[in-house]
């Protein structure tokens, strides 16, 4: 295993958010624990595989808590974890600036 | 041109950051205006290319502002616009929570 070393705290925590899905998923758990089929519903655009693969990863980064439940039929919900919660804290300002700057980022010329 | 549609606030600013360079070369621009060259000092890891791609790119949304000055040798500056200010300082929050949690993001096995 290779030990990550960065140049600071927020190349840290980019590598930990890790593109945009990471960071919809956090936001989309900070309220309640969701099953599967509800988180995929909650972060719109994202395909099954790709939303199993960022949840993994989440779950390895310690961000994100997956729960069985024994049940008939078994019921799995992914919550935030501690960890995941002061993430997504640290990331409402961010939000909050892709909010208020919405009009401006909309019209920025893509290839 | 396509026009860029997004889920929410977060969505579009982790969509301008657009991975770790960016965030790290509004970090470096924050206190002052910096040549290429001090600025590839600053952001240890950069190869001269994805400077060159990170600065065109953030030109084109905005975020930095290029002045040419027409002197013997010419002198090229880099700084942050208003815009890039904003977005960095929105970023602040998630610099320090990296900062925080530097150990534990170290720790992650990666693959």
């Amino acid at each position: 295993m290779k030990k990550r070393t960065y140049n600071c705290g927020l190349d840290a925590a980019v590598d930990v958010v890790g593109g945009k899905w990471k960071a919809l998923i956090l936001w989309a758990l900070h309220h309640e624990p969701l099953r599967f089929g509800e988180l995929r519903r909650s972060v719109s655009g994202i395909s099954e595989k790709m939303l199993i693969q960022q949840l993994r990863e989440m779950e390895t980064s310690g961000l994100v808590h997956r729960e069985v439940y024994h049940q008939v039929p078994p019921k799995v919900e992914y919550s935030l974890t501690d960890f995941g919660r002061s993430l997504n804290t640290a990331l409402i300002p961010l939000g909050e600036w892709g909010e208020e700057h919405m009009a401006t980022i909309e019209a920025i010329p893509r290839d």
